[in-house]
């Protein structure tokens, strides 16, 4: 396959987000001949439509016909109670996958699906503090991850088209278990926002709209992922609880152990230490 | 007093690090016939000096000679202890304020000077994720509140000045009860430190470097704070420790009820809706 030869022809994305939306634009900005179909209600398609973004418009899964790639790109309860309507509008030779924050629930659905569909999990690791259509970029994948989680039935083939079609968006294309992945994420994302909703939410209520007059940046950088939508939140919550439980956890036991330790120092010192060393380790290639 | 005429002919700054630095570049572009004396590490002012930043370099306070204004800027209980040494060296009508980021302990131990001595506690809520001299600017303040916390013996001759002299660096001053400001500040700049101090600590622990890899913006910015300097925080720590107990208290509280309900929805739904609303109020006029 050449590089200029897109690795599917038609794709279909089954709800137009910021995620959603941002494949469809950067599709069309990679590989114009690529036909694309959309899923979402008629305000986002007509949005979408008037961009260019999209080649068809339709409001039910049911009305899409064949497709070479069918991309869920719902909040992720919704993917998974889709997965089977979407599952009948797949191509011969079709690969079906998602970009969800969450991977084991939907890995072990596709796994009852007719052995013949091939679904591959996958969650390109961009994001911005805002969800929906409106907030879309081409540019939103370049440079960013995308991980894929195939189990042991995903054909190899299909994991590379995959690769071909995300490294074209500019992507960093990887897999993992989707169990580690979930781990991960956890942490890596999860937390991070939940955190920092948490924090909006406690300064808000103490220092209301006066107070908040007098925030430095640090509070303005600290909370930028609260404005995030409480609906695709809502599902990452339900669908990773238990390992953001352990996340939780141990962010909570070491707040707490702080809490009865700021007077000393010894605590406070360790803290800062240690989160500069690792505040250093992730800024490592990126600035 | 014209806006040209520096409200203070001389300045001594002890300690040139970020908010230090920043006060001699600042003065130096808006008043450049004003004497800036400084008192740090001969390193420190080895490089202040080659910067142009400062007139005299002095390694202790005893050196210093008199000055219309003396700002205590190291870290707060150092502030605290250099109080006394350094109201020696007031000319007559002469000003001491500090920067530090708690005011009810130096306030407090201001009370207990001559009472010819005039001290009103003061703070430039600006900030960045790094400390020292080599990251000053003279533009730090610009647009940022800077508060003082005059308690009632403070004439209010010298509160108009150091007024101006925020003023005319840029900054938007205003005053507030001591003990407000720390309550405020708790809230404002110390939990989401520490909070993001933690947060770093436990994500990097639990990815570690090659996890941290895949982190998405959200991560990144959350955590932008924690590089800062684990000497200054100790401080801030020590000397707000009740206030700060109380707002970590309430984060902890409110991740713990998070914690319970992940699977159900109503609770992450509610910190989303609020966090958001917060967020917003916090941004108004910002962008």
């Amino acid at each position: 396959m050449s590089s200029d030869t897109p690795p599917f022809q038609t794709i279909a994305i089954v709800g137009l987000g910021l995620i959603g939306g941002s494949v469809a634009l950067a599709v069309r900005e990679r590989w114009p001949s690529v036909r694309v179909a959309a899923v979402d209600h008629p305000s986002v398609l007509a949005h979408a439509a008037g961009s260019g973004a999209i080649d068809r418009a339709v409001q039910r899964i049911a009305e899409l016909g064949g497709t070479d790639l069918l991309l869920l790109a719902a909040p992720v309860e919704q993917n998974v109670g889709l997965l089977r309507e979407a599952s009948a509008h797949l191509n011969p030779d079709a690969v079906m996958s998602d970009v969800g924050g969450t991977k084991r629930g939907i890995v072990r659905a596709a796994a009852a699906l007719p052995p013949a569909t091939v679904f591959v999990g996958g969650h390109p690791i961009g994001g911005a503090e805002r969800g929906g259509f409106s907030f879309a970029r081409a540019d939103l994948f370049r440079g960013r991850p995308w991980v894929f989680t195939p189990d042991q039935s995903a054909p190899a083939h299909a994991v590379e088209r995959l690769f071909a079609f995300a490294s074209g968006l500019g992507a960093r294309p990887s897999t993992m278990d989707a169990g580690e992945h979930d781990r991960l994420m956890a942490f890596l994302s999860h937390l991070p926002q939940l955190t920092a909703s948490v924090l909006m939410e406690i300064v808000g209520e103490a220092a209301a709209a006066d107070g908040l007059r007098l925030a430095g940046r640090g509070l303005v950088d600290t909370t930028r992922l609260a404005s995030s939508p409480a609906d695709i939140w809502r599902d990452v919550c339900a669908s990773n609880a238990d390992v953001i439980g352990v996340a939780l956890d141990a962010l909570i036991a070491r707040l707490t152990e702080l809490r009865g330790n700021l007077g000393q120092g010894d605590v406070v010192e360790a803290v800062f230490v240690n989160a500069a060393r690792w505040r250093a380790e992730l800024m490592k290639g990126r600035e």
